[in-house]
């Protein structure tokens, strides 16, 4: 038996590995007999041989032998199947579409670089379209909760395998919140950096002009940490933007929170777990930080393009040409969302730019009077068989607080709250602010969670008094 | 007779009225008799009553002697007849179209507010679609040099107005080349200020994300003084932008220039004045700058967007509808050129996106070499006949070196550069930098200009060589 810290939190492994307690090649191994152990869950689409991954953990402790600065030295992780990593098959989810790449993806080539250790390759919703986790042929993701309800996606598998304990962090990618919905129905933290932050380069597009790797990991720390591994300019890639200097620190009198108001929390149909959004309102309030309502309609006027305007046609023009030519080979559900894009227009297309300009304007004043707005994850849970019956709506409900962060050129910060009663699925609020104010997220979020008090992934649901 | 100083640049002016050799009252009084004795030319749409702008000078006094600060205190000036100016109608050359605005645009507003006085309204090609001067209902404007030769477009009408004297500046637009390509041909100044320096708040839109306000005047510190006045952040219009700083300072070594590679000229087709522009690179060189040749295939790439990709489809949505209610008040090229966008798809748009944003990635390492390119403003002057008997491709050619600009987010400054010793047309070299670099412009463009010795407007001619 090897050993394997209780958690794989880097932070531990880290402490760890100092101490001399453990070192990568167990880890690796004892991550092995864990996958080979873990429940039947459909989270990964390929996994690195155990060998080939032992090895990495062999060579990294030459390379730090070597001298060099290793600063996620023998952590592992894995990466949503959209993004590509040398040797495994990149397949988005759509084995008619899958390809062997060459070289990794900018991102995970830094995280290698910087000594992080490649498990595999996660499932996803087909294309990375749908926040459902349940649009793949690889089969329908579970929150790790409750087998019943959806994981939430499209980052389904990442945010599982992270939950699970199989990896210490997992790259996802959002475009309109692919990277926070499964973060909150499985307990972990989902970072969604500022648009540009992390190099595409390497990924498969489904919006080019709002695409960003995302990273779920088990604290703020941990995302903090991937996301520092991979950041910086990337001049191949036109999406990429160069990063502002930002603080970060808080204001004098504390954090000011923005919260929806009460009616608009009631106007989300079916909205599950109020009493946990109270709690974290006032969880914020025990941190001494400002509270103030705020009129969400010009956020969610926004939301509303992400499927229901232009920015469809960026999937169509991603992949439309393979739907067209392989019809049968990919999930209807996609296949009508992608091809439903043929019918707009240019004018059509030019006239929501000017509409999401007018709302970004009309958002910006707020933001000298709140440094992040505070809402939940996703507005309710939603059992696996509601979601294949009915997919549209039920999608459109989990992208209802989560659509418009990119649209508006904003960050994220999913972080857990806490426990459904009924159904036992974890519950996440999002922390949200301005282009280049990741920091300020970081350090929000990490606060936050921390005075949670409920460990993260798996582990937390035996901690959390709903499951008493 | 009126005292009206030989020149109406803003500086001569202004050292009259501090002498006390003139007045608001004598100049703007001069000026009508100008406007009414000026030949046959249709560059006005609309003009103030002349007991209305002597009326506006004398009020000027007043509020002077209140204490009021009028940096441009009596400096008359028109406005190109897509800018609403309250109380005179905006027709956008389309009678059709035509509406009395009850506000004006936030960029007249403010030029009033510094003391400047409303002369009229220009000509312009309609709705801004040409760079022609020659598609208005109004008639065709002519080059001041030779009434058989086009003036340029579309801000035909306000280069003309100020080259003749009757105005200190004017107001343009500038989409794709139009507040440039009739400053070349009529010996004036155009500055095309960095997209959102000046709120566009007013103006009857265009390409929306690309309309610019821009300064016809006789001299670059003219155009200065007048941008200065109107520019800064607009938080009501959402194309606005707030100005950063930029030192414009040249560095060390002197100014660098980056001019077209030899078969860049060449492949233009009818390039005339080759030898005005080798006289420009020479009289750079003679100022001390260095020069580079550089490969404008991905700035023509670029260009290529304006009338041959998705921007089109902007006219579509500002006027689309207008035209589509009212097929036979519209010029036919106008009406064809804008409905043809209907065909345009919003995968197409995104696609093109996507283009501009790699020649935007490819071009962006040219700017750490040069400070800025300089090219011809256009490459050849044209007859009217010509131009009206094959109005598309002829138009083309005028914008080669200028439709790139807005699309890159370049900011431009077009300034005198001789005359063509066949028809007398003069031309001009276009400076163009990075956005926000526009005060590095003045400076290059101002000295360029002074080099050149030639007065601006209809007195170069006068005094050219080419004219001997």
């Amino acid at each position: 038996m090897h050993f394997v810290p209780d958690s794989l939190a880097i932070t531990s492994l880290r402490a760890a590995y100092h101490a001399g307690t453990a070192t990568p090649e167990a880890v690796i191994s004892g991550i092995y007999d864990r996958i080979e152990a873990a429940p039947l869950q459909p989270a990964w689409i390929s996994v690195v041989p155990r060998a080939a991954a032992c090895a990495a953990a062999r060579d990294l402790a030459a390379r730090r032998a070597a001298g060099e600065d290793l600063p996620l030295y023998g952590i592992p992780f894995a990466a949503k199947d959209n993004i590509d990593v040398a040797g495994l098959p990149t397949t988005a989810a759509c084995p008619a579409f899958s390809y062997l790449p060459e070289t990794s993806a900018l991102a995970v080539e830094r995280l290698l670089a910087a000594g992080a250790i490649m498990i595999g390759k996660t499932n996803l919703d087909q294309f990375a379209t749908g926040l459902s986790g349940t649009r793949s042929p690889y089969g329908a993701c579970a929150s790790v909760f409750n087998p019943a309800y959806a994981s939430g996606g499209s980052s389904s598998g990442s945010a599982v395998v992270v939950a699970q304990g199989l990896v210490s962090f997992a790259l996802g990618t959002d475009t309109g919140g692919s990277g926070r919905v499964p973060a909150g129905f499985n307990n972990v933290v989902g970072l969604k950096p500022t648009i540009g932050r992390v190099s595409t380069r390497g990924l498969v597009p489904n919006c080019r002009t709002l695409d960003c790797v995302s990273v779920f990991a088990l604290t703020v720390e941990d995302a903090r940490l991937a996301l520092a591994a991979m950041e910086g300019f990337d001049p191949a890639n036109p999406f990429s933007r160069p990063i502002p200097d930002t603080a970060g620190e808080p204001p004098a009198g504390g954090w000011r929170l923005g919260v929806p108001r009460a009616q608009d929390l009631a106007g989300f149909p079916g909205l599950a777990g109020a009493d946990l959004f109270a709690a974290a309102c006032r969880r914020a309030e025990a941190l001494g930080w400002r509270l103030t309502e705020v009129d969400l309609s010009p956020f969610l006027a926004a939301g509303k393009l992400m499927f229901g305007g232009a920015w469809v046609a960026e999937r169509l023009a991603a992949f439309g040409d393979f739907i067209a030519a392989h019809p049968d080979d990919v999930l209807p559900v996609t296949r009508d969302i992608v091809l439903g894009a043929r019918g707009i227009s240019a004018a059509d297309t030019f006239s929501q730019f000017y509409e999401l300009a007018a709302l970004k304007r009309a958002i910006a004043p707020l933001w000298d009077d709140i440094d992040a707005l505070m809402v939940p994850t996703a507005g309710a849970p939603c059992r696996i068989d509601a979601l294949q019956a009915d997919p549209l709506p039920l999608n459109a409900r989990f992208g209802h607080f989560s659509y418009f962060v990119n649209l508006l050129d904003l960050c994220a910060m999913a972080v857990p709250n806490g426990f459904l009663a009924e159904s036992g699925v974890a519950m996440g609020v999002t922390f949200i602010a301005p282009a280049w104010e990741d920091a300020r997220l970081a350090r929000i979020g990490a606060a936050h969670h921390a005075a949670l008090g409920l460990p993260p992934g798996l582990a937390g649901a035996a901690a959390s008094p709903a499951a008493a």
